[in-house]
């Protein structure tokens, strides 16, 4: 039996605020060894003021980007920019996120969300003796299917494979390439109880103790797929441009039709 | 409170099965109005018979595959298929399985999840009396993660979107682009109690009774997204082939340099 359930009364976070002393505050002695606190990246970054002016959105979103994915111009002009940021994640924007943020304001990713889940989970093992695990959800587009899930962006103590490789089957063969995400998993069965619209940033996840660990367990930056193995590191259409430059290229020099 | 549990004692499920009377069965009275029933398409499969020799698997892959995204060849040769099946599913092998099914054979997805889905969870209600939706879910890769999550293929009786577009965030300004794959995120929670390895094929979520309601709502081929909005409708080397043959093409045909 899992279940999940979010944290009530936290209010609204602020630059400089101890979420370590916040979340045992909310969860009131209800924590107990082996369970795996999902937090919203968006309080770890208002706890790290990680809060910039919004008109330097764009500029914001440029120096988080380490690589342009794709983009793409609407009817309305509005251009949608899915780049790598400085962590490997690929998302809309760079996850430099305007909702929920004080007005004028935008959010920026937290600086080392693996580091801010590492450092919540050993406070909390500190202050409150329990083991727990901590995941730094973050909302994320996917290629191919329409909407958003709450994936993993940090992870600490927690881990984030449930590797299968080299185990068997009901029948005996190997599950070969079954390797469970079991993180994003997490991270997305917490926001079934966390909701966008409301403040209930932090959830609990009780029943998975065997995923939790030793706090320096590899990150969720080990959910990264490196570009260079990455069939889809570059949208369609970019990569696509590429190609026509570098075939129109080609032949140029080789001079056409009339230089062969 | 989110609760999430698998039934047990369910068996090995054979062609002709009737799924609805094995989950009553396993779920002995438990189930509730509002559970949603998340079950493994593989036994979906093998109760609808979709099973076929292993020798022709190959050829089944090309019969399920509707449009190939991208192809990669390990260094051992191992060729992976990312294709588009006849659901508009984006995954390898078009979710052609050998894990789990009696040796020599493999399993073809469902004829239609979402038929299944809704006759599952109509099943249920008429059998039960109890107003359940059904998910039916497979083990999907992604693009610029390693590993896998479960994901809705099929839907019943289950809202597959909470759509917050329209609404506000806690500030008062609309959540414009949001709109959370629950069916998805109900998939992968569920897995976190199914396992790969066991054979746990069905789990129930309780808890979001708000996203059950009539067994005819839109299926899981709503998530899909059509390829011609996709920005990674293709694989970067595929697009770039084409793009390149075409840019040859194009200057072939101009002449190249000494046509200029």
């Amino acid at each position: 039996m899992l279940q999940i359930w979010a944290l009530a009364g936290i209010a609204e976070i602020r630059t400089g605020d101890d979420l370590v002393q916040v979340i045992a505050d909310a969860a009131a002695g209800a924590l107990a060894d082996g369970d795996i606190l999902v937090v919203t990246s968006k309080i770890v970054s208002k706890a790290e003021g990680r809060i910039i002016e919004a008109s330097d959105r764009e500029a914001a979103i440029t120096a988080e980007t380490v690589r342009t994915v794709a983009t793409r111009t609407s009817e309305s002009g509005h251009v949608t920019r899915i780049v790598e940021n400085r962590l490997g994640i690929v998302s809309a924007a760079a996850g430099v996120d305007a909702s929920n943020t004080p007005h004028g304001t935008v959010l920026l990713l937290p600086e080392d969300p693996d580091a801010s889940a590492r450092a919540i989970a050993a406070g909390l093992r500190e202050l409150l003796g329990v083991r727990v695990g901590v995941i730094v959800s973050d909302t994320l587009g996917r290629a191919w299917r329409e909407g958003q899930t709450d994936t993993a962006i940090g992870a600490g103590g927690v881990r984030v494979f449930e590797d299968l490789r080299g185990k068997s089957d009901a029948e005996g063969r190997p599950l070969v390439v079954t390797m469970p995400c079991t993180a994003d998993e997490l991270a997305s069965a917490a926001d079934l109880v966390k909701g966008k619209a409301s403040r209930l940033p932090v959830a609990v996840v009780r029943g998975r103790a065997d995923l939790v660990g030793d706090v320096d367990l590899p990150g969720a930056r080990s959910i990264v797929r490196p570009a260079e193995r990455d069939m889809f590191r570059l949208g369609a259409d970019e990569a696509y441009d590429l190609g026509y430059a570098a075939g129109a290229e080609e032949v140029w020099h080789e001079g056409g039709r009339s230089g062969s």
